[in-house]
């Protein structure tokens, strides 16, 4: 660690102490001039931000940010907590994408939505390493047996095939996830809205005790910070940045599951629900995000997460196997679409519908799942196949037909209108 | 009763018993030169289809099929059943949309699609009136107790609005259905796929004169047709034609619920799909539909299904008003795409993005939901709004913020770290 390093790091913990993370202003200071002239010239009182300024100097009065930080840096030394920065390997890249997050809605948590200046880690793992594959997994606290059931079922699985597990430090489904990935002899993220060295609840001591030996705590607050109401919610963008994707197994309405999947969506990540009872409250929030964002796909069984992940996976290790995935899932009509154009160049909706033998209505309904997968592309001179799918083409046959398009019954018709009831609803 | 039309009813008659309903063929030449000449050609043994010849060949020799629907007509008088043709006031208008389903599977079930020839009818309502405002409730023989209690919930709260319940006649979540639509005093049609007088299954026998008594029993086959398997799946498509919308309640996989639904998403019709707990077998096909078709919606509730259904309803009644009700439904950043755009004229999604005050990428991301709408279009140069968003915009204030995008926590940033924990994940 070189002391210019050094410099950075205490100034990127000062940072978060001082002004709290995710805040657009103190990220976009630091883009642009790095963590340590952004501290000064806070320190310093030129805040470009009035409610920022307000919360500064309540903050400043309580002491000087850089002993703030030089403290919780020993005290993170002697726990065998890590302050891990963007210029670390271990930095998990994909936090970065809250840069670009816009929730379009009011307020502040609009306003704290941007990456952390800083991770603290407890445990062995490198951090960038455990996130590469990693699947978050949240819910309720209130969780019913019902739900620790499926979270167990889902983590424990999804642990087993070398994925870690992501999720918060709260009892019910986040406690269940990492219980179940432990069990599994995987790996587990609890990602805390307090310091590392805090544990909250009190109840999950043990269990933060396991993770941290077997998994990692990490957390953007300094050892010692309490888990105050808002910074759950501050912290729920990092689960669903830092995870390829998530899963919400059960949700009351309002919660703060729903929360962290509104961010999952925003980012463009793979959003996944697993639906249960309508007549239990705790599933209330998977329904309505099922109902309000057509972006979240239903997952019921390892399997499904593990196809849904996979594409981006297999697209980071091997880019051109992606659209063969995208097309194995696709509908048969959209397959026969694909199928009928041609390699290069365009086709009109019609000629397309013709060449498919599907009705021009199925062909236009179809083409803006294609396009929205990236599959195809519309032009002022009709539709033209994208990159990924000629690939995709080269690579991957037919689909088999689905089993909703083959009824069990294939009998022929039977002449004799006689015969054994034997009705098939 | 005209003889002309005695004529072509009982042609439509003999036709449906010579060749099963739903022929493409048949449909076709009954359009072509009606039902009378094309009864006639059949039988002359003129059959422009080597499958149909086949099966008509095999049943010419069971009887004369003019004297076979004689027959039939005198018997459904004395049991009080009555046949419906498309020339009765009574003809529910809607099954006509199966004249250009299009399954693209090959084999038999995309070949049995099209319309009736006719109906047989018990019951007082007149049929079309009685189908007007109607949702099919289908699901599984073997329902859980679960399935049953949301079944009964949802069909006695959709009948108590003077909807029509429409569904089979099994056991399990169609009989509840009905049994539900009852009890509130409401209608239900019991749609079956043997004669109105044949009790299948005969455990059913009083519900049935129930229905018959407070509603319709209603089929495509004589009086006196056996219930045989690959008729259910043919009368699948009437079900999910002759109703607004179409809800699945529990489903097991490649069950004729499924093939149901996926009838209703070929017809652009309502798809709605009641999830359940993933540990039960009998909602596995639910959640398969969610996955296998974006058009599905999740719903939970009576009003969820109401809502649902409400835009064809007033879309009939007050087609002005069917793009407030969409725009109601948008996620926000569609609405505030909406409310940018010029009310004539088109915008670039550059222009528009930066009207909007959203990133680029979020407007690309909704146009093709918004074009799917109907509610904007994408033109050579640029986005356009459709005359439906243009009434809209005019009669429609922007939407309230979603919960979502409320969280409950509102408070300001605490600048003293220390307060009571209370999280909120």
């Amino acid at each position: 660690m070189s002391i210019g390093d050094g410099g950075d790091r205490l100034a990127r913990v000062a940072l978060t102490w001082l002004t709290e993370p995710g805040n657009r202003v103190v990220w976009q200071l630091v883009q642009a001039q790095g963590a340590e002239d952004t501290l000064k010239q806070i320190v310093d009182g030129d805040v470009p931000d009035a409610s920022l300024r307000t919360a500064v100097v309540a903050r400043a009065g309580l002491g000087d940010p850089r002993r703030v930080a030089e403290v919780a840096l020993r005290r993170g030394e002697r726990l065998g907590a890590r302050v891990v920065t963007p210029s670390d390997d271990e930095w998990p890249a994909r936090v970065e994408s809250l840069a670009t997050l816009e929730l379009d809605i009011p307020g502040r948590f609009n306003r704290d939505v941007r990456p952390p200046l800083c991770l603290w880690v407890r445990g062995g793992r490198p951090l960038g390493e455990a996130l590469d594959r990693s699947v978050a997994i949240v819910g309720a606290r209130a969780a019913t047996p019902y739900g620790v059931h499926v979270t167990e079922d889902l983590a424990f699985g999804i642990a087993e095939q070398d994925w870690t597990i992501v999720s918060g430090g709260a009892f019910g489904i986040d406690a269940a996830a990492h219980r179940a990935a432990l069990s599994a002899g995987g790996s587990t993220i609890a990602v805390l809205a307090c310091g590392v060295d805090r544990p909250y609840p009190m109840g999950n001591a043990a269990l933060f005790e396991r993770i941290a030996d077997c998994g990692l705590l990490m957390s953007e607050w300094l050892p010692g910070a309490d888990p105050l109401r808002h910074r759950f919610l501050i912290r729920n963008r990092v689960i669903a940045a830092a995870a390829v994707g998530t899963v919400v197994v059960e949700a009351a309405a309002r919660s703060g599951a729903m929360q962290t999947m509104s961010r999952t969506v925003a980012l463009n990540r793979h959003a996944m629900i697993v639906p249960g009872p309508v007549t239990s409250a705790m599933s209330v929030g998977c329904h309505e995000l099922l109902r309000r964002y057509p972006q979240t796909r239903v997952v019921t069984t390892v399997a499904h997460v593990l196809d849904e992940i996979g594409k981006i996976g297999e697209y980071i290790a091997e880019p051109a196997r992606v659209a063969g995935h995208t097309r194995d899932d696709l509908d048969e009509e959209s397959a026969l679409i694909l199928e009928a154009m041609p390699q290069r160049g365009t086709l009109g909706p019609e000629q397309l519908a013709a060449r498919a033998g599907l009705a021009l209505r199925t062909v236009l309904q179809r083409l803006s799942l294609l396009e929205t997968l990236g599959l195809l592309t519309r032009r002022n001179d009709g539709v033209a196949l994208l990159p990924a799918a000629r690939q995709g083409a080269e690579r991957t046959a037919m689909p088999p037909p689905s089993p909703l398009s083959a009824p069990a019954n294939g009998e022929v018709v039977k002449a004799n209108p006689e015969g054994q009831p034997s009705p098939a609803d």
